[in-house]
């Protein structure tokens, strides 16, 4: 699985356990809205910069967007 | 740290843990000469993108890049 597909994987899942639309999260985080649909859709490589802001919010550790996952079809 | 911070120690300590200098790394990676510095250095924020191909060339997990350090003063 490519590193990119598992950071969309780990982000759409952290955001739902925390009820969060992509606007809301990205509001949050002070982020383009259109930023955090375009890494779930893996259409964009994450900056190491934007995953601390986007941790921060999740109250997860970044590392937490690099496990891989065991789902094979996680839902949009 | 700042996850910056936390990448660039971490990148720098797997880069001589392989003995390759900055440009070796760079060269077998496929990318940018400059680049592997302005990380370490923490002039720029890796994507995934870089970091799934540099954690290639050093047969780490790129897990690896995100592992908070003890050491206070890692020598460049």
């Amino acid at each position: 699985m490519k590193l990119r597909e598992i950071v969309a994987r780990n982000l759409r899942r952290l955001r739902h356990a925390k009820n969060l639309s992509q606007e809301e999260l990205a509001d949050r985080a002070g982020i383009n809205r259109n930023y955090v649909g375009m890494l779930e859709r893996e259409e964009n490589a994450a900056t190491v910069d934007m995953l601390e802001k986007l941790a921060e919010v999740l109250e997860a550790d970044p590392i937490a967007f690099f496990e891989p996952s065991d789902t094979p079809h996680p839902q949009a």
